[in-house]
């Protein structure tokens, strides 16, 4: 069962690696952990790949802590990282002083403040590529909130270059599903924490997420050809 | 109550023709006439523009006659034609004997085989534009189409160049929702027959669109926004 759902997501993210060509030999890569499953899921196949010699690449996984969730890293998981042999840095990160006055919380900012701290932290150690754990509904979400709301075509890109900075931003599980995720989370064991804060609101998120299910129907065919329609724009038959 | 659908459905026609430059002065404009509503409701606008010194072009509805659906233009729209001052010439297509063996007849077939005929006559006759009557959901839908099943970002453009001819093919009710269509054909007594040739399968299509409606919740403001996201390609957060 653990084997055969490891293997699933496993050849998703290795056909991702291969498609975007995501790492090179003797990365510094820093993972960041949010204390949720789906960097738990990551984490967990990045260190399999390097136990078994796939994945040449030093790996640290960081977690933010912020004073809004200082829970959210759970003791078991952390457990749980170690036994993958992955060493777990806390990176302590207060936000709350820095929201703007009139300005009010949410996950979107919060989320930013995160990764902006994991990307500085990153390039100050001098680590080549920082890899985030978001998936394919969170892609699909992202295409069309932006398409939906912003009318905009854009979504999460699978590897961000820097202009200036030796350092790229990957997301390896863009071809996983979440629902392989929480397979494979369970499998393992992880009994991720969710966040705490009191401002969480995924409601529009949520909406939209339903919204790409009906869309698809929950075919997995049909969110993979999503992304590679947006690999294969035909800019004659476009308005 | 007729003026004020007339008018929504004009603002949204006039917008279309402004954003993508359709039309030039002294055009000579062949209407593909379906025997439908929705090129009816062209019809009846390009005519009343005209009329009203709007739009500088002589128009020809042609109306490709098959011997699948011999009766699809009615005599009463017919009438509705002549009274828009609309001069309307019937072709005789017969498409039957142009199946090759062993393909079974669909509408996608048919109607690219009438198409063909149309813009065939066009440049046999030195038309500069061919219009089509296809609308913001037609082109919503095979955008989806094409994505879920095809894997490619393309959908009908609302004007298509030829390399080789001094001919275009416009879409000018690429703005326009089908409701607003009907609503408007409902208005101007238009009895629109639907086509009877037996060979008829719009499932496919229908529940794509459905899934259409379930994504945007019918909302013009959305379905709109997908048309600007794909004149707004962020390539560089794209896969």
């Amino acid at each position: 069962m653990l084997r055969t759902i490891a293997q699933a997501v496993d050849g998703l993210v290795v056909k991702a690696v291969k498609t975007w060509d995501m790492f090179q030999p003797g990365d510094r890569v820093l993972l960041g952990a949010s204390g949720g499953k789906d960097s738990a899921v990551l984490a967990h196949d990045l260190a399999m790949k390097k136990a078994q010699g796939r994945l040449d690449a030093d790996i640290l996984a960081v977690h933010v802590r912020t004073d809004l969730s200082p829970d959210a890293f759970s003791p078991g998981l952390a457990d749980a990282y170690r036994s993958w042999g992955l060493p777990l840095h806390t990176l302590d990160v207060p936000v709350i002083g820095r929201l703007k006055p009139g300005r009010s919380m949410n996950c979107y900012w919060c989320s930013t403040q995160r990764r902006t701290e994991l990307i500085r932290y990153a390039m100050d150690h001098g680590y080549t590529a920082v890899v985030l754990g978001h998936h394919l509904d969170d892609v699909l979400e992202t295409l069309f909130m932006n398409m939906l709301r912003k009318g905009e075509l854009s979504t999460m890109p699978p590897v961000l270059r820097y202009r200036k900075y030796p350092l790229r931003v990957l997301r390896p599980l863009y071809l996983v599903e979440e629902r392989q995720i929480e397979e494979l989370a369970t499998a393992l064991g992880i009994a991720s924490s969710t966040c705490t804060c009191g401002y969480n609101d995924h409601s529009e998120r949520d909406r939209v997420r339903e919204r790409v299910e009906l869309l698809t129907r929950g075919s997995r065919a049909a969110k993979l050809n999503i992304v590679e329609s947006l690999r294969h724009i035909n800019a004659e038959y476009l308005p």
